[in-house]
This record gives structure tokens, sequence and C-alpha cells, in this order.
């Protein structure tokens, strides 16, 4: 998945703010059950929260860059699974972050649909 | 209320991205409410919605600023409500905007409910 | 121009944040520029400042849309230009705003520089 | 520090986007210094830059709370420095992150100056 940067993406510092680099990857992530006509969810109260993130920030990204975003699977239980997602600018990696996300169903940790984990477990974006 | 520029709220022009000044309106009239400990709503599916935005871009705030925000009134009617909100650094009003709300219940225009009434309508924020 | 709307897109009453539309026409504006792979300064300390916004909401965007931006010239002096800028889900206009630009350098109003204004005077973004 | 919970920061899924917690102790962090009337520069071109955050999501947040970011020193080496940012919502832990920030100039990780070393070791925000 490709996202350009745009002023709102940057700070005064003149880069792009560190946070929206894990806002990219929620874009990835969501985009996998957007292009399949469906969303991240089943049905009302039910949906996939994040618990941990562990984010490496290697390099910088400017106003008018184009990033690509990459998500790898890295473990997959009953109720959770963790993702790795990476940025690149011009092919070179400049964040990584794993993620560990839990299924809830009105608030408790819940097996994770089938329809639902056969789009989240991607090769890639 | 005053509010402070962190780097969130700024962009690679080194100034306030132009947009924000319009949110720190809705956090004035939100924050209306949530002093009195209560939402702009009144049940489900129903709150105010922002019809039309006139807003003069008048000067810059910077990375540090401290602005204050001010809300008066300026005509009410039984469904809709416009509003002046007035944005200052050092005494300076940097930004001005006229807003219309209006306020729907299921998407139609409705009554906008007395207790709401008694608390969008203040002399000052 | 398209725009999917993510999670950082809509805020608790389940709808597009106000505010963001106005973001989604900046995006278009500086896309105009980096498609021509250039951003739109003609150098250090100058660019152009939004100095009025007159914005009507028609209608509204929910998690997963698609939004198409449409740019049109309206009017351009030699320091300034007028555009009109509407957004549309899925062929319906949900937003439509008029913009006062204003070319500035060093914060002064200069004539907007000719290869400039050639991108900003688009028949459609 | 004290955050309210504005409309912008919540989501579609009716609570706080996840990623605006590390947003809030950037704000924590930035704090420090704007209350010294200083920044978290040393002139042109230095800086802190994020290098690595660890994060646990532990509860959530919703529109109208009060939240309190709390900042403590982890550990503190030359050029670069480990935070812990907890943040509460009605005395309850709801999110935790370790932080590693690197001062560096032109690009490059510097000693970090003395007397902003003297802000960032903060007993609590």
């Amino acid at each position: 998945m490709n996202i350009r940067i745009y002023y709102e993406d940057t700070d005064a510092g003149g880069i792009v703010y560190h946070t929206n680099y894990i806002k990219y990857c929620e874009r990835a992530r969501s985009e996998l059950f957007f292009e399949k006509n469906t969303t991240p969810t089943d049905g009302k109260n039910s949906g996939f929260v994040v618990r941990n993130i562990n984010a490496n920030f290697l390099g910088m990204a400017y106003l008018g860059d184009i990033l690509e975003v990459s998500t790898q699977l890295v473990k997959k239980k009953s109720t959770s699974i963790i993702l790795k997602q990476s940025i690149f600018s011009k092919k070179k990696k400049i964040f990584e972050m794993d993620i560990l996300l839990v299924f809830v169903r009105e608030g408790k940790p819940t097996r994770i649909p089938l329809h639902l984990a056969d789009i989240i477990i991607p090769k890639k974006v």
C-alpha cells in the first residue's frame, strides 16, 4: 500500500510526525478489509484491539514522499495475532513495528472469526 | 479556553496547520458541555452537526504558543444556532469564524433541547 | 483525487470528523504540485497561505468510504486565487468550499510565480 | 499533565484512536520544555528523535475523559535517554510505554546539552 505525505503529516521539525507511521500501518491493516468490501469487525461490539506495539524508527520521511507499507504475519493464536509492518521510502526501510492485536467481543478476548482471520493473514499489502 | 500548540499541531511550514484552528473551536464548544459533566447530545442518534463555516485566517501560531478561544452567540433559532468563535495569540486575534450548527435527531433537524441550549449559548468559554 | 476513509478520519459520532473534509481539500491542492514533482513554494519563506474558507457541509462520510475531491478555479488575481473544492461520495456532493489563497514571501503578499500559477489553476484534480 | 479527550481524539469505534496515546506522551515531553519557556532543541538542526517505542495498551479512554500523563527516567546515556511514560484514567493505568530518544545534530547522535538534559529528566510531569 502506497501513502503520500501531505502537510498534515509533517511537523515543525520538517519531517513526518513520529506517531503517523503507526497510523499508516493501521491504514494498511484496514485496507486489507476494505478492499474485500468488508470491515475488521464481526457485528456490534467486536473487533481487533491493539495490545502491544514495539516500533523502531529507522529513517525519516518528508513532504511529498510516497511511502510503501508492507504487512506480514509473525504469529497467529486463536484470539490474537502478531503482525510485522514495515514502511519503506525509496526502497529503504524507515520504520518497522511488531503489533499484537487481540480480537474482543463485549470487551473479552474471543476466537478470531474465520472469515476475518483469512483476511488479516496476508502475504503482502 | 486556553490551548497549547504542540508538534502535532504544526506542519513543515513551521506554523500551525490551517484546519487545526477549526478543531480548537470544536474543543471549545465541547468543553462547554464537558465542564458541566455532560455531552452535546440528547441520547442516541442526536447531536449538533456543522452546516456552514465561514473562517478568516488573520495571523499565525507557532510551536509552544498558548492560544485563547472565545465563543459568542450570533443567532439562535429553534433547530439551529450561529456562533462566532475567535482565537487569540498574545491578545492578538489570529482566527475568526462563524459556524452554523443544526441539531438533528435520526438525521432530521429537531428543536434544540432546552438543557443543551442553555449550555451552548455562553457568554464566553 | 480519491481518498479512502480510515479509522483516524472518523470520530465517536461514527462519521468523518468535520474538519477532515478541509484537510482532504488541502491534500488535493498539494497533489497538484506533487504529481508534477514539485511543491507549492518558490524557495524559502514563500508559499500559499489560506485567508478565507467558506464551507458547506452537505452530507456525511463513513469508515471505508472512498471520496472524490474536485478543484476548480473561481477567480485569479496577481497575488491571490479563489478555488472551489467539492467532495463527492458515491457521486453525491457532501462538501463544498470556496477558499481564498494568498501567495506570500517573507510574510508579504507577492505576485504568484508563473510556474506555480500554471499548476494551481487546474481543470480538475 | 492532564489531557481532555475531544471528538478529534476518538474514532468510529467510540474510543480514543490508539496512536493518540503516543501523541499525548509527546505533549507531556514537550510541555516539560514549554513550561520552562524553552523548546527541546539547541538551535538549528538539533533535537531529540524517537528511535524506539515499546507500548502496552491496557485500557480505553472515552469522549470527555480527563487523562493524566506521567513521565519517569529509566536510563540516561550521553547521547540518548529512555523514559517510561504512563497514562491514567480515573487513577487506573490505561497505557504505558518505554521510549528511547536520541539527541541528534545535523542527523548525527550528539551529547545531550546539559540545560536540556536538566529538563528532560523530570520526576513527574
